[in-house]
């Protein structure tokens, strides 16, 4: 067990993934009071909101509405998603209290980008070569290559860890023509294919070929395998991990109608404190977030954890 | 990963574990039904129901009627619980159709003996004895021990894993004095305080003592950890466990209302399935008893896995 990290960063993306997801409308205030109570929570980075079209993700369409009214506490990082130059445009408004940084996006699967992007892999190179050209002209760093369906797909199946290899080269090559710096290759679990082996093979891969490269890890719970895989990323070493609190969101790919999103923050923080990593969170704290979102969202979230309640309140009581 | 095993034995409990647990009253022949469904899916071990006070549990206030209509098929073993002599005595008029043997039980925490059992630790020994010649008496083995509340518990805080091998010492030698061979010892997470570490530990602590004795694991799902604690006992070679299709089930202990209970069935089974380790079990026919499981208790449960379905049908589809 000794290559368990001393600490890790989880990175919130509730507010972005649930209120995209859920039928809603929801009210700004309340997406605010939600952001607020997380960036109380010991939590470092919070993904905000998408600048998408309001047409395909209504429940987004008060982007900007919701970041007039934030600010970061010391020590927070607000980010926010976009996709193309409009979205980052509406972005670069708010550059005073976003952390704003580009991604270079592949599938490791070409049959998602087909389905999810309309492109193949050589569409999709181009794609990301024209987004790397906007973000560095409007002084937006590029920084990071996220890999989707890096462990399978709805859509081709399997994934060999090879296509995770050649979708970080493609991404490399791509920062390298433009002069970015990457500093984190994001391996996401898309559609819920992981197992722990799984993982062990795809972040191998990797790092065989970049050993100095920092992973992260964005896993789903599709098939409540989620934790278990992110205690694998644990064992190799792995400390970046994007969670969202409750399990806010959902599965918006084919046959999985209802299946659940993002691994919760709370139960990785819970996971990671309990066997002596570091996280900075406020557990108290972000557990009484996560009933602030199912409060807001108006139904029951995945998360266990919010039921039964963290281990120290029960080590008090015994003592 | 050398050792994983090549096969486990996933043990259902559903039927025992729902059915005492939910408000009710539900029909016999729905219990019946749910049964002869996990009979036909690979299952090779169903434990079909209580023999308890009726008016403590009075979901299982119908045993007798539901064990007169099932009739395990071959190769798969019917099992049942009981506490004392008086349900012991119930199972036996079963014995053509269930698989009968006693355990000695005790909890790694005094606290919970006191609080569950209202006995002390010195209480529960002669309880034990008592029932070991109960059993031996009828003619039925005594050939598990079973040890509560072994990662951690509600009343007394954490537990030492030196605890756990306390109380399978003990009931090892109650054994000893009757003449009764243990061929396992299950370690239960009664309320969900363990961790892979945890896991690791405890099985460590046994192991060390006793090398050949096969253990088992019976892990709940009340912080959204009890996959990837399942996951670490599967590293250690543990092949087998306790669980319950769906998730059926629930937490009857304080501080925990409507936490979830056992991990699920089905949910382990891909698990293993994904990671190429034999289980015997036909997961399509598995997600369709839990689907039956959620329309007889007519609530969602917790298993992520209903919601999505398998991986194979993907595959197919993407060849």
């Amino acid at each position: 067990m000794s290559d368990l990290p001393a600490a890790v960063e989880i990175r919130e993306e509730g507010p972005r993934e649930g209120f995209q997801i859920e039928p809603g409308p929801i009210p700004t205030r309340r997406k605010v009071e939600l952001i607020n109570a997380l960036a109380a929570t010991g939590l470092k980075q919070i993904q905000l909101c998408s600048f998408v079209s309001p047409k395909l993700v209504p429940g987004w369409a008060d982007a900007e509405a919701v970041l007039a009214e934030v600010t970061p506490p010391q020590g927070v990082a607000f980010t926010a998603l976009w996709f193309n130059a409009a979205g980052l445009n509406r972005a670069l408004a708010f550059k005073d209290r976003l952390k704003l940084y580009g991604s270079i996006s592949f599938a490791a699967s070409e049959a998602f980008s087909r389905k999810n992007l309309n492109r193949d892999h050589a569409g999709q190179v181009e794609a990301m070569r024209a987004l790397t050209r906007t973000h560095l002209d409007a002084g937006v760093p590029v920084t990071r290559i996220s890999v989707q369906a890096a462990f399978g797909c709805n859509y081709s199946g399997d994934v060999a860890p090879a296509l995770v290899v050649q979708a970080v080269a493609d991404g490399l090559a791509i920062a390298a023509e433009h002069g970015a710096t990457i500093t984190e290759v994001t391996l996401a679990d898309t559609m819920g294919w992981a197992t722990p082996l799984r993982i062990e093979r795809g972040v191998a891969a990797v790092r065989d070929r970049w050993p100095h490269l920092p992973l992260a890890l964005h896993l789903h719970d599709t098939r409540g395998l989620g934790i278990a895989n992110a205690m694998a990323g644990l064992r190799l070493g792995v400390a970046r991990y994007d969670t969202t609190v409750g399990g806010l969101g959902g599965c918006p790919f084919a046959g999985q109608p209802g299946a659940p999103g993002n691994i919760c923050t709370e139960e990785l923080a819970l996971l990671c404190t309990e066997m002596g990593i570091a996280t900075g969170i406020d557990l108290d704290a972000l557990i009484a977030a996560g009933h602030l979102a199912e409060d807001i969202v108006g139904h029951r979230l995945p998360s266990e954890l919010l039921r039964s309640g963290p281990l120290d309140a029960f080590r008090k009581r015994a003592s």
